[in-house]
């Protein structure tokens, strides 16, 4: 299936991809999906930031505020599509070794980061795409990497965790408005957490500690965590993901099941996620 | 003004008042206002958990599970309307001493067991109803325990504070229809944490841990708790209320102040409240 889509690129020409990698293994896994899908992406690595294996692909090192030599690297290769993906610290304007073509842009970058994160990345989208590369995300290049609708493991979903997603999700919607949180955790009707600035991670973490210490007194496993991005969020350049260690996160604070908004929440090292919840007797899902 | 009230009280013939007593210093501060009104209570100890000061009023000590006694106590003092407040300890069913008047009725208690805190409040108020003692809140008989609108300490409130206490309120509304969180910390528009079976000081403790470990970057105070009974929750049972351990979270979490909604969030040992937010430069304002 992966092939033939390769294969059906090849004659529509699509636009050279550059992949602006940040820390982790996701980068090379986007980049990985991307190649299979026919488009030989190419490669940018932070120094300090970025896995070596990025090297396996065509490739340039950059250290954060050489802005000129990332420009020219685009401008050499035609890129016209650039997906920006995996962590990165953000740095403080002051301590970036800007380069001839930073400097030109400073006046710009300055303003850029007197921003909160998303600002950051807007607007670093924004000079970007003025410069003629289209940013795109990474479930664009490779889809495969979102979540999709229905099981994604072995474990089924009941009807009572049915209604649980459902409520989950209708509350997350209403949290959207207020630029709140991207998770949940809601048993049998009952809102056990929200997320805000802790994250899936903490989030779980908090649920986990709550049972084992009794504060939180249930039987057995209990609850479903329930992510999906915020209205309005720019999944270019903030998507939600999940990874192994949510699903771990998910088991030790002793959770039925995972559900995720279907191709809008990036499932990371999907085959071992599947086999950390099967494992765990936790059902994966796509809603 | 208190005692001008208390003797508009004499001539009404209020009707005997009785309060259930939990644990910690908060039932007495309830009895000492109402006295303060006019209303001499009567209260009610539970061994192992209510503090020992309840022998300065009249008082009666019960066993949990010592209904038949309790009615009896209530019955002789021909006590009208009660308040229940304080921390309990939720007992198993079967781990209640019954006497003879809890056997009578222990169909009607073993049914309430199976249901959640809530339900469980809820059904045992029904049942003093039944009996004729009618069920009130403390900010009912002793309405200068519940915030005030405006402020309540020293520090003022900036116009800032002001924005994100009102989109804190807006926030906990539109979680109400959830049963959701009863607080959240909102700082410049921004939601850094919204309550849910954790309790304001899990929520605060996490806020104070995100700053300290600088995983939240912020400088100086920032941001507001604001704190709000949930739309539809019944008062008389569950109400809101803050102390001096609130405080302190809100201090350690490095907040500007703290918001509460007047007349529907009660304020523990409201001189210590102040006190402590005021020696560390927070607000506190009811809204």
């Amino acid at each position: 299936m992966t092939f033939s889509a390769g294969e059906a690129r090849e004659g529509e020409a699509a636009p050279s991809l550059a992949i602006l990698c940040g820390g982790g293994a996701f980068p090379i896994e986007v980049a990985a999906e991307a190649r299979r899908a026919g488009r030989e992406p190419f490669l940018i690595g932070i120094v300090g930031s970025t896995d070596a294996a990025i090297e396996d692909y065509p490739h340039v090192w950059l250290r954060m505020g050489e802005v000129g030599k990332l420009f020219a690297a685009l401008k050499e290769r035609g890129v016209g599509e650039m997906v920006m993906i995996g962590a990165m610290t953000r740095p403080e304007f002051a301590d970036l070794r800007l380069d001839w073509g930073a400097v030109k842009r400073a006046a710009d970058l300055a303003q850029l980061f007197r921003r909160g994160d998303n600002g950051l990345l807007v607007g670093l989208a924004a000079i970007f795409e003025r410069e003629g590369v289209r940013i795109v995300g990474a479930h664009e290049v490779a889809p495969n990497l979102a979540a999709r609708a229905g099981l994604l493991g072995a474990r089924p979903v009941s009807p009572d965790d049915r209604a649980d997603v459902a409520f989950g999700a209708r509350l997350l919607e209403a949290l959207s408005v207020f630029d709140g949180g991207q998770a949940s955790v809601v048993a049998a009707g009952r809102v056990l957490a929200i997320e805000a600035a802790e994250g899936t991670d903490g989030m779980l973490a908090r649920v986990a500690e709550l049972r084992t210490s009794q504060r939180l007194r249930l039987k057995g496993p209990a609850g479903v965590l329930v992510k999906a991005p915020k209205r309005g969020q720019d999944l270019r350049l903030d998507m939600p993901a999940i990874g192994p260690r949510t699903i771990e996160g998910a088991a030790a604070a002793q959770l039925r099941g995972v559900a995720l908004a279907a191709g809008r929440v990036l499932v990371l090292e999907r085959e071992r996620c599947i086999r950390t919840a099967d494992t765990a007797g936790l059902f994966v899902t796509g809603f």
